[in-house]
């Protein structure tokens, strides 16, 4: 182990910004309970002009405990901009739109936001309810990859360097592209590069030439929950420790990866884009379905799942150097996510049944969690030190002493989107960005408080190792680290 | 639903059968534990000349409770004889060896109560330990084929018609044979066959003819366990509701099967064996690795496992008609296997370290589980009512009430074993026989009081039914019950 951080379990405290005019937050789900306590805490704001939208009405009691207005509404295209005008401009100052829904799309809502001088945040980018279960709709289309660049289109044609509007700033994507900064200084300190005192950079392209120095050859966003449900799963329910829909709707999508340089194997189940960034490939694979081979510290090896993710897409774009369909260098980025066990158990379930969601769902409040940990952070691989894990590992103990209403995973998202709140807010004028377009070090600042430990691990673990299998395997034996080494086949 | 049997939860009484001569059960593991009580309670013997051998003492106060000596010992191919010998001949009458072990060879145990004229079973044919785990010896020498086909040889070139050696008679195998047979007299009834009346067969051909006649393609021995732990697993212990050795085992070695004579695509990974009675065939793939789709009554279709079981090959083997190299019919038939939650969790993190067992185990004991059931029994298809599934449903609550120191899963075993030994002692010199040679009627009559409820269910699910994956497919849509259709593959 390398890097620890200080950590604490008492709350912080102390205000960190303000905001002057209304504050709309658009879903009140778990991400959006678990951070209006945290916005109250930190950020400083008036509750008489702050109003919390939901078509579900089960948490109007807790907004309303914070002096916040509770408004029980879907948003849909039709009704969104009536809605929402008036609520966000009645503050004399600039409105913040917080978008922590589902079914609503982000880029409508972004282009609404900076019509109205509006600040933005949201946690991905989704479109309108049904569009990614529409199977009228191209696969290419309803990838993060399509969503990400209708996103990017927006900030290119329309608002550069107006409001603020901040895209998928949660724990991934968000906060895993601020520790990918970090753990590569690290790295690269590690390694002795530039007399091993590695300034940060301070252009997307010196990042990414840091990141080829350093000779990574890819990055696993490496996540397990080990957060336990104290009462075990029942059948015919779909159990989770954050958004069910969220977690479904990623589980049947087609997998998807950033695509790297290094790469010399390209599954038959594989396909690429015909316009955009170039930076990734989708499969003709449901991720919840596709299985990787990654590491986390606590449980060593692990079978992840490759989920579709924005920054799988995003990352893999910024430490691309050279032209973008052919490119000098690119790393392989990919999500592996070993979720909570009664998460997996659910996740089989749902394909026992050709991908069919039971009618019960359940998201696991702090209290019904018995023990267990989110171990969630960026694994950078194929360098001269074979592998090195950095991220957080946020017991639900700590988490339950640190913030209310949420659990490890949940606050994770919440103090990665309280980091983007803050930065927004620093920061009123940079237009549509990313979390890798913003100031790392400072988010992590605002963050780190509620990660419970932040450390950074080296192993010597590799795809190529320990494998077990009866059947002669298709390998690449003189790169442990080939994407055709870490996919999970079975020979037919 | 057709069939029910009456459901008692009152415990049965009454004795079957007397043992005249000594009792040596070796092993006591979960099945010996829940075996003695079903003995003690329905086979009249003398405690003072039974003896309980096992290397572990933790069952001691249990076994001594019955009145029985406990020899805590290892029985190894060095000392088998000299342990055994003197143990088995110490009553007056034919003694009656049980083995319920692992690592200890059945057919060198089999062997030896033939030549001192003792009657014996066992629920399945197992090795000398670190047989099965040996890669020196070639896959095909150590799959249940294998075993069985010494087993078989052990039949035909010396017990014949000696004292009767009862092979592999537990739950499955063992009770899914005789179930099978009621089974295929259900379907042939439902589907009119022979005037709506038919009676049983009284040979293997005139079953195999009936199972023709029936138009059955295959038979999945389909199995869902729901019961679940009052705790949830904790990481790094292998839990399951039997043998943590005995599943393992299964788990890692090679998937097993019947083929039959309707399948028109052997999977690339498949190998067909050289020698033997040719109904089978093995794939260099683990059984616990490799899933299947099926069915079961209460969860409807699943993604069970295809464990490699002594029956997908026996029954194969039975219902065989014409040569067995070119058989003019033969079923399909393998194990599909869904465990209860903990096991199925346990094996994936088993298969995420490569096949490693983790050192800690434990075996649900009935005061350790919530609820739930063992759902045991065959699904007939490819017939002109498509599939029907016949079978125990267990519960927990019901195996309780019925028996002590055992769960659902176990008393489906000790049940089945104790039917084998009554029949045993009825038919002293039957030589060497499997479930299928026994007589299905009498042994249920045995059992049944102990398998809760035993029902028939028609379904209309079949493999191509609500499928929902995103890759095209390599189906075979003119046969639904293709193999090639149940397999569950991945693209690449």
């Amino acid at each position: 182990m390398t890097e620890t951080a200080n950590i604490s379990s008492t709350p912080p405290q102390g205000l960190h910004a303000h905001i002057q005019g209304a504050v709309v937050m658009i879903g009140f789900g778990s991400i959006g309970r678990g951070l209006l306590p945290l916005l109250a805490r930190h950020v400083g704001f008036d509750p008489a002009k702050c109003v919390v939208i939901d078509p579900d009405g089960s948490g109007r009691a807790l907004a309303e405990s914070f002096g916040v207005t509770f408004l029980q509404q879907a948003l849909t295209k039709e009704n969104f901009r009536a809605v929402l005008e008036p609520l966000l401009q009645s503050g004399d100052g600039r409105g913040f739109c917080i978008n922590v829904s589902v079914d609503v799309s982000s880029v409508d809502v972004m282009r609404l936001c900076y019509d109205l001088d509006a600040l933005y945040i949201d946690s991905s980018v989704e479109p309108w309810a049904g569009y990614f279960h529409d199977k009228n709709i191209d696969i290419a289309a309803r990838t993060n990859y399509a969503m990400r660049e209708a996103m990017l289109a927006e900030g290119r044609t329309r608002n550069r360097g107006g409001a603020t509007a901040i895209s998928s700033c949660g724990a991934n994507p968000g906060m895993v592209s601020w520790l990918l900064k970090e753990a590569l200084l690290n790295l690269a300190r590690d390694l002795g590069l530039r007399g091993g005192d590695t300034p940060a950079p301070q252009t997307r392209r010196g990042w990414a030439q840091l990141m080829q120095q350093a000779g990574v050859k890819g990055v696993h966003i490496a996540e397990r929950d080990t957060q336990r449900s104290l009462r075990p799963k029942p059948m015919n329910v779909f159990v989770n420790t954050w958004s069910v829909e969220g977690m479904v709707a990623e589980g049947l999508a087609a997998a998807e990866m950033g695509w790297g340089t290094h790469e010399r194997w390209l599954p038959p189940q594989a396909r690429r884009h015909k316009t955009g960034c170039m930076a990734a490939i989708y499969m003709l694979q449901s991720g919840g379905d596709t299985r990787v081979r990654s590491w986390c510290p606590t449980p060593g090896p692990q079978r992840a799942f490759l989920v579709p993710h924005h920054e799988s897409v995003a990352i893999a774009d910024y430490y691309t150097l050279g032209a973008s369909d052919r490119p000098e260098y690119r790393p392989t980025v990919h999500y592996a996510y070993r979720p909570s066990n009664v998460a997996l158990l659910s996740l089989d379930e749902m394909f026992d049944r050709g991908g069919k969601l039971p009618k019960k769902q359940q998201v696991l409040a702090e209290e019904e969690i018995l023990d267990g940990a989110d171990e969630l952070g960026v694994l950078l691989y194929g360098h001269a030190k074979n592998a090195y894990w950095y991220g957080s590992q946020l017991s639900i103990e700590a988490a339950r002493s640190l913030a209310p209403h949420q659990n490890a995973t949940g606050l994770q998202v919440t103090s990665g989107m309280l980091a983007g709140i803050v930065w927004a807010l620093e920061n009123p004028d940079a237009g549509v960005v990313e979390a890798d377009d913003m100031d790392f070090a400072r988010c992590l600042d605002v963050q780190k408080p509620y990660l419970g430990k932040v450390a950074g691990y080296y192993t010597d673990w590799h795809p190529l190792k320990g494998r077990g299998s009866l059947a002669p395997e298709m390998l690449d034996r003189d790169d442990p680290w080939q994407f055709k080494n870490v996919l999970v086949r079975t020979p037919a």
